[in-house]
């Protein structure tokens, strides 16, 4: 009796603090307020630019400015990698009649062309299987157009965008290994657009490094569609990004110190660094002002968490990950436990859920809460995984979390000049913090 | 043992049926470019406008184009509101020192106040009750602003809606009851916008009609706070809307002929007219195209419905539901047997879901399909509901359902300037659609 009575108090009591966090959020949230600052007078942010560290003294004052317990940097050496002047992408028709101009990017990471440029026939496929076939004879000297595009049928658009993505990431090694001069890749994007994605790309030991750049999908199909006409078309691409010396860069930490067991840590993160050709309004400002706002929330309410809750600002998740990598590297030298780790990065949409990585007793733990979340819309608990900045904790034996955000949107904005402030809805992005501080409020009431 | 597998058989059937509606809605769907001419060619088409003439006319052609079986028109006489001149608010300080323009809009149905404007001292209430409260003694002669917001904790915003839109339809009407000159009503918005949202208002027998129209959020926040330092300050508004003499409209109807049971109808609509300073993207140009678009599905996968079905583009829901009355009365009087009406008026945004208003039995037989909808993001049965539309079809013993999308940005929208094309993802909105051609592919297969 005793026994279903503190059930009953302490359900109420978790329903009424999960509401008041909502209420909180919906009423006088921040997050928007945080991420038009981030998004619209900072703006692109990528690794070892101007922007990210105007990012990484923006968050620091902003986490002061809220009162936090403490606040600090963690310093971190990132990759320094610019793209230079605008690329130049043109096909050029067989019989040197007339020249079409196409939208491309250089790859995050790609070495340039520089002003000469490269032209060369093209050699499209879809696949690396493809690209065996063909083999050197046939590759050798040419342009490799890895044409692929996301599933549309996939109605989760990470899915469709993790099964077309390994071409931007390794197609350029993958083709130089066939004598190919240098790789377009089609845009990671869910539609037809005219801007192309940037992203990153990494080049393999003892294989030669080619400039790689993304086209966007309106031209990939223009591309496709000329080649079935002029087998013999030319490409000329010309690319002037260039991988300079690695930069001091931080990650920038702010916590709520716990009352009763501060030494059990939970993180709530995002990424700052962001593509240079985006605001990094959805990737990942939201997730970066979505992790400061819980703590926020929390201050608002007057709730004292028992735990110690950080938001974690991650330098250099797009091309390098040395952000989440030093925090693991830092929390393991520091010997903090940590209890728990949750990242927002998958944009400022409206929530569905939490992806986790975690043991089945506290995957089981977590979906016995969800009678307090899916009035929210927090239905989902059924997908693996955590995220890429807090996924070096995972060895530690820290349980993963990842927001899960309606899908549908990302992949229009994802890395392009079109993941701007305007295609962030207030309400879906404060809602998000919400649902990371209400999670985050029950681990830290009842443990994992 | 032959029972199972039937089932299992059955159940396999429909899996697969389902997944090719997706997968066609997904990789050859039209409603983005239907929306597209529809919003942005023909645009805004009020009950009674040369837009909405030119809707009726493009529907018809257009699900003639795709092949449907028969295609009619049912006339009905709608009503005829104009706006005339854009309209005219300023806020005059009691000393008459300085004025300031706020946004407003007359309110559809609403009388003009001609070129002489009105000029009145204001009085604030949050709702009916305040103003019974101050009674004629206070009201007479005044301008009654109605400044209750929609509730943002709501997290359902269609309940916030529904918790504020009284004073937009009978604000009016109740404020001229105790003398006032004019109403004011908070635009139904879900956040702080400078734009108003125009809505329909009715008057009431035998109480003097008095000029009605919104205000912006944001300037009705202004205006709120402006009066608690000057009570006396005034509000001039100048309005030029008429109501006209009733035109001839239409219904626009088209189907598919049931192979086996065509005298059971379903039916699958939205509404075609929009208000006149939209585009009418979301409300309801999504639920038009993705009324067709489910026929057309059906049409491209070959798939031949058993049952008759319907898309029906109803006119006038706005400002009458004329159209949806008629199409309720002409099923009555051919003695048709519907058994089924889905409508999709809540924006063309993520699917969630589907509102019921029907038998237990039924509402229990269609949540025993979830298993084969939920992974499309189709989780929510719980809701009461069918579409204003199709409401009149109740007393007929018709089972209701209303397409029950993601609903945060709806409010941002709605009847305003800002309900345009641009505001529509393609995947969301063909997901819509599929959701539907879904839902009416298991009543028509297993009956409600």
């Amino acid at each position: 009796m005793c026994l279903i009575f503190f059930f009953v108090v302490a359900q109420k009591s978790d329903e009424a603090n999960i509401k008041n966090i909502f209420d909180t959020a919906l009423k006088n949230g921040q997050s928007y307020e945080m991420l038009e600052y981030l998004a619209t007078k900072i703006g692109a942010r990528l690794s070892g630019s101007p922007g990210a560290a105007a990012a990484v003294e923006w968050s620091r004052q902003e986490m002061i400015a809220h009162g936090f317990d403490s606040v600090w940097l963690q310093p971190v050496m990132v990759p320094h990698w610019v793209r230079g002047k605008k690329e130049i992408g043109r096909i050029v028709n067989s019989k040197k009649q007339g020249t079409i101009d196409v939208n491309i990017c250089a790859l995050g990471g790609s070495i340039g062309t520089g002003p000469a440029g490269i032209s060369a026939q093209i050699v499209e496929v879809k696949n690396f299987e493809e690209l065996k076939q063909l083999g050197q004879k046939i590759v050798q000297g040419k342009i490799v157009f890895f044409s692929r595009p996301m599933d549309p049928t996939l109605i989760n658009t990470f899915e469709a965008y993790g099964g077309a993505s390994n071409q931007r990431g390794a197609g350029a090694a993958e083709a130089a290994k066939y004598g190919a001069v240098a790789a377009v890749v089609r845009s990671m994007g869910s539609n037809i657009e005219e801007y192309p994605h940037t992203g990153g790309m990494r080049y393999a030991d003892g294989i030669p490094k080619i400039p790689a750049v993304a086209i966007s999908t309106a031209h990939a199909d223009l591309l496709s569609s000329l080649l079935k006409d002029d087998k013999d078309l030319r490409l000329y691409i010309e690319t002037h990004s260039q991988i300079l010396e690695d930069v001091l860069s931080f990650n920038v930490v702010g916590e709520l110190r716990g009352s009763t067991n501060p030494e059990e840590i939970i993180v709530v993160g995002g990424h700052l660094d962001s593509w240079d050709l985006a605001q990094g309004a959805h990737d990942d400002g939201a997730g970066c002002v979505q992790a400061i706002e819980v703590l926020r929330i929390y201050k608002q309410m007057g709730y004292k968490p028992k735990r110690t809750i950080r938001a974690v600002m991650f330098m250099n998740e797009e091309n390098g990950l040395r952000g989440g990598t030093k925090y693991a590297e830092l929390a393991k030298l520091n010997k903090e436990r940590h209890l728990a780790a949750i990242e927002s990065d998958r944009g400022g949409f409206t929530p569905r859920g939490f992806t986790m990585s975690a043991t089945d007793v506290v995957k089981a733990k977590v979906r016995s809460w969800k009678p307090l979340l899916e009035q929210y819309g927090l239905t989902d608990f059924s997908m693996e995984g955590g995220g890429a900045d807090i996924g070096p904790l995972g060895p530690q034996g820290v349980s993963l979390f990842g927001f899960l955000p309606d899908s549908q949107r990302y992949f229009n904005y994802h890395h392009t000049e079109e993941d701007t402030f305007d295609k962030v809805d207030k309400r879906e992005l404060e809602l998000g913090a919400a649902s990371m501080a209400a999670l985050i409020y029950l681990i830290d009431t009842y443990g994992l």
